[in-house]
């Protein structure tokens, strides 16, 4: 059994991201999320800004995060993201939230696992079909 | 089998609430759920305010939305919110999210489902247990 | 001289608007000035969302935030707003951000002023007249 | 007369800043300010995350922000920061957000202008005076 390939990006935590509890705010973690996601299908070769323009819209069905440690101000992040499933119309994506040690001291902690499931509207927010080269493109196959 | 006790908030959706898809970003139902989270420990007579300034922390351990349609600019809304679980150390919430029509002409839609389960921290971020009458107040026995 | 009649709003601090230094995050000030910005044109009878299919969309060209003193997770917020300049093709707001006693003992507290001036842009982002009507209910004769 | 040194930061336009109108939401470019602010900060040798260990709090103390043209989903942005004043408790940031055309065919576009005045405070939220040595830090002499 292998590994589904991954894609991931580091960026610094904003101030703005945390809470007056000295954390990162919870709902943050799904804008990381999003942009390993978002970056995951730009190297795939289907920037989602190009989907957009022709009519596909992908719209998050459900969300799922756990919360392993907390993210703090400065520090430096690394989104990861895989597909862990793709069908007609949804596609599932996985993600890890880790903290990168940027003396590279220490491994990357993980800070939060997450999943998503993603459904295709049109521009009329009906469901309708993944086309069949994003689907091969999200299958990396 | 009964219903456990609810409260619920009504409030308009802002622009800033938005995204470029003309509905609510995904990432806002969980500020929603905690507003009603929130509003339910105040009328349980405990005020989150007043519980941190005891050094009594409630992290989001994990959490699960699911959308049902999209929630738009200027709708309003009203989140539901409920205690599940109580334990020790952990409660967990769960939450509907629904539109309501002002003009009272249709029944209120249901917008998004979630759940969130979350763990008490002292104030260096170390679990804790609930205090006995906070835990008595969210069991609202 | 008289005073511009003003429209208010009562809300709540969220959580999510608070950051590590304990007091609301600066830029949603410029959040709660469109909350009390758009309650305005609605109770002027011109509903932000029904203007935007009209195809008349108001885009912010400037804005100044004097802060006075922080808000803090939990209060009572009043976000007041008038109309201080209406032109051909731009409209000026002011705007005061207090802090509300819910006691009724003090009076509100001034946090935050605020000015934005808005440009009408068409569906196509180009700048177009503000239709007689609405400078009529934003002058408020 | 000579123009005062800057630093500047690259990022990609993120789909949780873009609001319903297609654009980023205006509230937004403050955040992005404040991400040019603390890599100057950083630069300069004193992160701001360890300022605040220190006890120093750089709170905004007024905003001016000035829209030229809109940001857009995924467009590569520059965000430029340089010191334009500093005193014994203050000190005031000028910024210029950029459009960065990722093929190098086009110069930059600019999108915002800005500019924050932030005054020290110490942890108990009180007005102090910045260190000798931040002072000198910030005007880079």
């Amino acid at each position: 059994m292998t590994e589904p390939p991954t894609v991931s990006l580091d960026f610094r935590v904003r101030y703005s991201e945390t809470d007056q509890m000295g954390v990162v705010y919870h709902a943050n973690y799904l804008v990381w999320c999003e942009i390993a996601r978002t970056e995951l299908i730009r190297r795939r070769g289907a920037p989602y800004a190009e989907l957009e323009r022709q009519g596909i819209f992908l719209a998050v069905a459900d969300a799922t995060v756990r919360y392993h440690a907390p993210a703090r101000y400065d520090d430096m992040i690394r989104a990861v993201s895989w597909v862990e499933d793709v069908r007609s119309r949804t596609v599932t994506f996985g993600y890890r939230i880790l903290r990168i040690d940027e003396a590279g001291a220490a491994p990357p902690e993980r800070l939060a696992s997450a999943q998503t499931r993603l459904i295709a509207l049109d521009g009329d927010s009906r469901p309708r079909r993944l086309p069949p080269d994003l689907i091969h493109a999200l299958q990396n196959a």
